[in-house]
């Protein structure tokens, strides 16, 4: 399973079948005269916000939306992109892989070759440590043949390092000075786009020739807003995790003898668990959303799995499918609350050995209350977000070890009846994450390196590229893009009294919506 | 997800899809007028135990090999089977399910009904506890209309229990004397066929009318001797879990920065991990059999796969996947004699708080030696087969840690200099074993269905359902039967200087044979 960046590897079967497919273009992006139409002037969704970006981000707050469009025979007003000089772009894959993320490399490629068949791109290796290090591979048909239509992110490498201290501001604009780059294309989620929204902005304000773009690409599905519908990479890990729910209900259904605990990746938000369990119809979700608009405790969570078990026994069903979310952890308050504490611990230089010794009475309280192995897992030094490590905690297994010990409980004092309560654990995510990218994200990918091409082709800086209508065919889809900071919110927290503290701008994750369509329909049935 | 047993059930659309696909059958099989041909009297492969398996086989071992063949127009010789009386036939899901389980069922009521119309067939409801307790169902076209190609066994649920105990076999003989029964068909592995073997030689002796059939259904694809090729099931989990695993190849090569531990379900043998390994190239596999024929303890495997890390972080490669079947820890000598230590104890009535304290010094010595959650899961009740909890026993974390523990130490002393060792380790075992059987397990467990019905009108007793040639395309496919107790084979344990003891004649595991073709592709990658 080796190889080695730029040199042809060996494909399956399935593989080789994979790189003759041909995702096609919507109408608006095909041919070489396409024409970009601007709109209104985007606007922070939060407009209380607004003024603490539009301060952040003095060059690229407050521009225009951008509409790509097929050209017109008598479209006199809209500017038609008609010269396409040679250009130089870079391409780096930020975060977490995310099954279609080599189909907006090459959509780009395909896209800057179609318009000038000397431009250039450039993919960084091994993510922003390339990028910093100047370690590139120039991405040619040969690099690509190998990779359309292919999971993973092995085409380049990836780490998980943002950009974000001022050193690595600057070490990226080195390198797009070295380079000679005009555009700069960033593939990754919230805290991704975030980095390259705040790189545009400073390399407008340096005079730095190479606009920034982003493109939405992450499985977690929790880079949603007024301009993006979804992310690349979801539509796969849903149906490739909602398979595999299915034949954990299967067997569930066959043995009947055990609760299948499943935690679903997918970070903070549980966005895959809502749709996963859409698709596969599990007994039980337990939905991180729910669970902090409802404030309920882990205990609250142990009463409610083990009262749906009772009442499933009365009925002579011993076993069944629980999905949980792996961020449901940072759901419930008063984990959460430790959490910050252990991390503000980390945040002081407290070794891991001695974070539990000072904790506060009462987290010290809850934490000796944990298991051994979930103490370890929450002690894990933080991300680089600053979140938890979160597919490192086994949720799972604490609330299947919670439910074991009160069913047991109940058996001994007789208010349950039915047979002994028996639970597997399941963490269902690096399986998904590398899987081969559904025809969507194949064909959604594709469209939004073409749409990269001609955002820079109009030399817009700061922006991300959208493609909307994605529900409707293929060849409605509309194309463009929309500033990164009009999708940017503030956060406040209160301290004390009369104080209120104000975050940076950034995109922010979006939870699900309680009061959104998935959540209805879901409801509905649950 | 709930169904219950017989009502119709909802389907996907997916699900609904796949019982339209129809599986054919061999030439030898088709129309109603197959005939019956006997062989040479089939022999048990080990001729050391013919004398002991006759022994104890008297009424049915020793019968000759039945191959079931289209009637050909001059064949005076070979007994036709031209009557077909309207039978009476019981079918039961033993052991753990398998892909294609299903089928078996399917084709069996086809190939009933279509011999005589008044014929019926009994499914035993929640495996052999259905068995003994006479609950049943019986199977109609509409009953098998939602279940045709579906994984599995949920159409008549199953138990893990045996039918050993003589109170068990009485059982099953006073349900199939009150149900008129002229056949009963076991669905199973090893352990199940061996039972089906001994229900047939005590119904003879007790003159029951009923006569026994096997069918070799098991995803772990360790009954395979001199009559069986295959079992159904092992196509499916394969496929499927090879199908993950490259998944995880792909996340381990975009991420380069984690070794991923994937422990494989299937028992004991190491055919899943195998042929897994053949499908989706891994870095690195350990091979139960190849641990046992070199007797390698736990810190010689454990230093293998720090050697390997190490002269990967040699070439600048930090990641991999590795893979481990979930028996290896009986391959292990030292581990397999602790186990057979807590069982030994587990047998004695010893409660599983005080096993720790009564082992002997030396097990002692390497149970301390052993993390907290091994320790844990090494002391569970051992399985009705007397083998360990082997799908409860996380090998894999087992060797992570002692891999991470040396990997730490040499980075250390300065002999390693790769990066930060970070293991992820993985279980694939329940969601393959729901899977929807592939095309071939569809096939072949059809056609096993319709053997048995063949086996059951020529008034066969002790014999397993056999389909041979099963490389070659479908219409080449040769259908019969064998003796199950010539499958047999016969154990001996040397206890002490003069004595041997022996074992009871079984359907023995069959392992992966170190010199067999599948090891030896193996061999010539690794």
């Amino acid at each position: 399973m080796d190889s080695d960046y730029g040199v042809p590897r060996e494909l399956s079967e399935v593989q080789q079948n994979r790189t003759l497919y041909q995702p096609e273009l919507p109408p608006c992006l095909q041919g070489t005269t396409v024409r970009v139409e601007y709109g209104d002037v985007a606007i922070a969704a939060d407009p209380a916000g607004a003024h603490v970006i539009s301060h952040a981000y003095p060059h690229t707050y407050g521009q225009p939306l951008a509409h790509f469009l097929r050209k017109a025979a008598n479209v006199p007003d809209a500017k038609v992109i008609s010269e396409h000089p040679a250009v130089r772009v870079g391409i780096v894959f930020c975060g977490r892989q995310s099954p279609g993320g080599h189909n907006v490399i090459w959509g780009l490629h395909e896209a800057i070759k179609a318009h000038n068949v000397n431009s250039k791109l450039i993919g960084f290796l091994g993510g922003t440590d390339g990028l910093l290090a100047q370690k590139t591979l120039e991405i040619t048909n040969e690099v690509l043949s190998s990779y359309k239509n292919q999971g993973g992110y092995d085409m380049l490498g990836r780490t998980k390092d943002q950009i974000r201290t001022t050193e690595q501001v600057n070490g990226a604009m080195a390198t797009c000075q070295a380079l000679k780059l005009d555009a700069l294309v960033i593939i990754g989620g919230v805290t991704s786009n975030t980095d390259a929204a705040q790189l545009a902005e400073t390399f407008a304000e340096a005079k730095c020739a190479t606009k920034v773009v982003g493109v939405p690409v992450t499985l977690n599905g929790d880079l949603k807003n007024q301009f993006v519908e979804t992310t690349v990479g979801f539509d796969t890990i849903c149906k490739v995790n909602s398979q595999l729910i299915s034949n954990m209900c299967t067997d569930a259904l066959s043995a009947e003898k055990y609760y299948y605990f499943i935690r679903m990746m997918g970070r903070k938000a549980s966005h895959v668990a809502l749709e996963c369990a859409l698709q596969s119809h599990p007994n039980m979700v337990i939905l991180g959303e729910e669970v902090a608009a409802s404030k309920l405790t882990i205990f609250d969570i142990t009463k409610q799995i083990c009262d749906a078990v009772q009442a499933r026994a009365e009925k002579d069903k011993n076993h069944g499918v629980i999905l949980i979310p792996e961020g449901l952890v940072e759901s419930i308050p008063e984990l959460y609350a430790l959490l910050q504490e252990i991390n503000g611990l980390h945040g002081k230089g407290v070794s891991v050995e001695n974070i539990s010794s000072q904790l506060s009475p009462w987290a010290s309280a809850l934490f000796e209350f944990l298991p051994q192995f979930i103490r370890q897992q929450l002690l894990l030094r933080p991300e680089s977000d600053d979140s938890a490590q979160l597919s490192q905690i086994e949720t799972e297994k604490l609330l299947a070890q919670l439910v074991e010990t009160e069913m047991n409980k109940r058996l001994k004092e007789g208010t349950y009846k039915g047979k002994k309560f028996n639970a597997i654990c399941h963490f269902f995510g690096y399986q998904a994450r590398g899987a081969m990218p559904s025809k969507f994200d194949c064909d959604y990918a594709y469209v939004l390196g073409h749409v990269c091409y001609h955002i820079l082709a109009a030399g817009l800086n700061g922006y991300m590229a959208t493609v909307t209508n994605l529900k409707s065919p293929l060849n409605k889809w509309r194309c463009g893009a929309a500033p990164i900071s009009s999708m940017m919110t503030v956060k406040r927290w209160s301290r004390g009294p009369a104080t209120t503290q104000i975050g940076k701008p950034a995109v922010h994750m979006a939870s699900v919506d309680l009061r959104g369509k998935a959540y209805e329909m879901f409801s509905r049935r649950h």
